[in-house]
């Protein structure tokens, strides 16, 4: 082919191609968090990549809408590649009401994409694990997920995580009581400002708050001064919020179902986690309408989150007449294997399975015959795909890692015979009867 | 939310989404394809579902490029969506060549996208499972694939398949000498017209053949003639090519080089398929350089094929200086799945796992702490998200299909018992102690 018209082979900014061993990793952490989810009465569920625009567009606030990839399509749609798995599902509930048993479990597994800034540990085609309840509005589904959740995390991360704690409610209702005049989109400003807390400290946070129209000096004191009270345990202080909403009903029996949801969590095995109220958690998504939470490798706490999630009561009524309260978490894959290989470095994997090496032309047929014998009795195994210098094909079976090499030539074809060298020791044998071969790999 | 803002529930043409049941079924099969490919030594990769437009266009031939995906992202470039695996493949082989021990062999599994006509069992997503060999140009690896994929089918398809193996150098060769005074571009029609055979017949290609520029009648059945001449076993009669392209030394070559390949797979243990030389197959894709095939179920003869791929040698110097020859297959799981639906009715889940119903509000936390010691054990638990009326509990437990029903309220959350009762049988235990639950549910 002529340079002219070659073309660069490169991959896109924010994607990336997956190594084998990247891969590997990959699929043993979803196909875990599947079958856990599975064996939790969650039922699998796929939508698709694209959606059009309209379903995709005003749910997840204006920062996520600008970030969704957004065209025409063929048949000069406005259409969109789904920006996370939470508003597709939605519609699907919408969609499929009549159909479905309330209340309804999910779990989905894939990709979504955000033209967003590409960071370490963040890509614009990025993998997430969800779990969702709809159709209950209990506490019993909030414990459900985050147990899930936790559970889950329990398995992958190699050291101590936090599980941080909010409520969406809550926190606009404090907002309310120490700053009342401000308004509906000064609020999500104000809530924009406090989930920085961590990464930027109450300092800033208090100038930022300040920069919102209706707010005052002392009222957002006093709104810090709440929302980051600890009580002896650590978890933020339940009871400042109580009396500081002591006038308002709902947000009373709110503060109560919290109490009892964590309550509940606290008494869950996890060996690495730990579970904590953290009040100033507002999450970036618009469509949260209740509990919230995030998860923090302590070890890696600049890292951001693995994982989050929470409750979205208005997310469906999008889409459909009727309400239907949901809540889910989401683990994101990508982002906790970046997060494992910042913490530990990856190892050699370890040697497996069986290499046929062909040492002539007439032996091809009597080593496919044997390869895929041994593949047929549940072995590991591959073959040479050029008949020929055997020195080579020895270094290309131990650059792939295999345990052993099996050898036919045309001493082998005529007997009926295989030799075989195990790569570890050394140690090799030769022409041994066909017959007994698959008996004498099988492990005893 | 007001009617006017609500927003149509309702997936694009041509998409879809899976119910559990599709889902569940559609994993097992992905995973077994996955397992069995990893088992043979091959190795899994990821590529990305975007890609820069330059990449996809041009490689799959004219009707591929009208079907992509195209559009301009948030930093201006243009960029597409997959149209099939083998092309991101053959762009990650280019930017990977000095890390891959070669020969490389590959399994990917995911969905790619076409903005085509949708049909029956042909969406506009679609999930297909490939294996590719690439840095050897040998029949052994033309075998390997092949292998591969009919070992794969002969899991999946519960009646008879052919697999149709054909060979587009030969095909060229024959146009060539049959007829003469066709150019590339005539030759390529003449290809698509001899592709449709199956479905149009004889007369239809002959006369969509004498419709291309430099064609003759003499030639055109001449040509009809060869590829479609059947040796005694039924298959394409090779000797009739043979002695058409006798004079053609490099068209011999390849003849003696797909007898021995036809040789080796007709050794191969499927017990559904047929494998059969067909030299009439050319395939859609513009890729391909040597051997293709084309898989058919028996039984469904018009609903077209569920597997194919073929020999693409020069592939990958669209992206490199070096050529790097190459050979894939590709399952449409999707196609499958469809085809599957087609030959049997989907049959009633099976009943399985156990369902804690929980009669009080005091007895949740107790009830929590049952199902998390069950799906400890390993055992498929589930619980209920809202306490209350036992017989709203297990209506939604057989709708399920759980196997069991746990109870727990007031009497078994202060004597530690709990109640169960099998749902096939109707037998009902009280008060069982908590202690022994565990041990008396795993299978003995």
């Amino acid at each position: 082919m002529a340079k002219k018209d070659r073309v660069p082979a490169k991959t896109l900014k924010g994607f990336r191609d997956f190594s084998p061993s990247l891969a590997l990793r990959r699929k043993a952490i979803t196909d875990h968090i599947w079958h856990h989810a599975i064996q939790s009465g969650f039922e699998p569920i796929e939508t698709p990549v694209l959606e059009y625009a309209e379903t995709l567009l005003g749910s997840g606030g204006e920062e996520a809408d600008k970030e969704v990839y957004l065209f025409e399509d063929h048949g000069g749609r406005r259409v969109g590649l789904r920006f996370d798995l939470t508003v597709p599902f939605s519609r699907f509930v919408a969609e499929n009401q009549g159909t479905l048993t309330m209340p309804f479990k999910r779990v989905q597994i894939g990709n979504s994409y955000r033209g967003e800034k590409p960071q370490k540990g963040r890509y614009r085609e990025f993998c997430q694990a969800d779990v969702d309840i709809v159709g209950v509005d209990s506490l019993a589904a909030d414990v459900e997920i985050i147990t899930n959740i936790a559970v889950n995390l329990d398995q992958f991360v190699p050291s101590s995580f936090t599980m941080l704690i909010g409520h969406r409610v809550l926190l606009s209702a404090l907002i309310k009581a120490s700053l009342p005049n401000v308004d509906g989109d000064g609020e999500i400003k104000v809530l924009i400002a406090l989930d920085k807390l961590a990464k930027v400290g109450d300092e800033k946070v208090l100038e930022l708050i300040l920069e919102v129209q209706g707010t005052t000096e002392e009222g957002a004191q006093s709104l810090l001064k709440v929302v980051t009270a600890k009580d002896v345990q650590g978890d933020s202080d339940l009871n400042l919020v109580r009396s500081t909403l002591a006038s308002q009903e709902e947000a009373l029996g709110e503060i109560d179902r919290l109490d009892q949801t964590l309550s509940i969590l606290r008494d869950l095995k996890i060996s690495k986690g730990k579970i904590r109220l953290d009040l100033s958690i507002a999450r970036g998504l618009g469509y949260y309408t209740g509990i919230v939470f995030e998860t923090f490798l302590d070890d890696l706490p600049n890292f951001g989150s693995i994982s989050s999630g929470g409750r979205y009561n208005g997310l469906v009524s999008r889409f459909s007449k009727q309400e239907i309260p949901g809540i889910g978490g989401s683990i994101g894959v990508d982002r906790l294997l970046a997060a494992l290989d910042e913490l530990e470095k990856a190892s050699e994997p370890e040697r497996g399975g069986i290499f046929v090496a062909v040492a002539t032309e007439d032996a091809r047929a009597y080593g496919f015959r044997i390869v895929q014998e041994l593949r047929g009795a549940g072995l590991k195994a591959d073959i040479a795909l050029k008949p020929g210098k055997l020195a080579q094909q020895f270094k290309y079976a131990d650059k792939k890692h295999f345990a052993k090499v099996v050898t036919v030539g045309d001493e082998e074809l005529a007997q009926e015979t295989y030799s075989i060298k195990d790569l570890d020791s050394g140690v090799e044998e030769k022409q041994l009867p066909l017959v007994d071969m698959v008996a004498s790999m099988k492990p005893h």
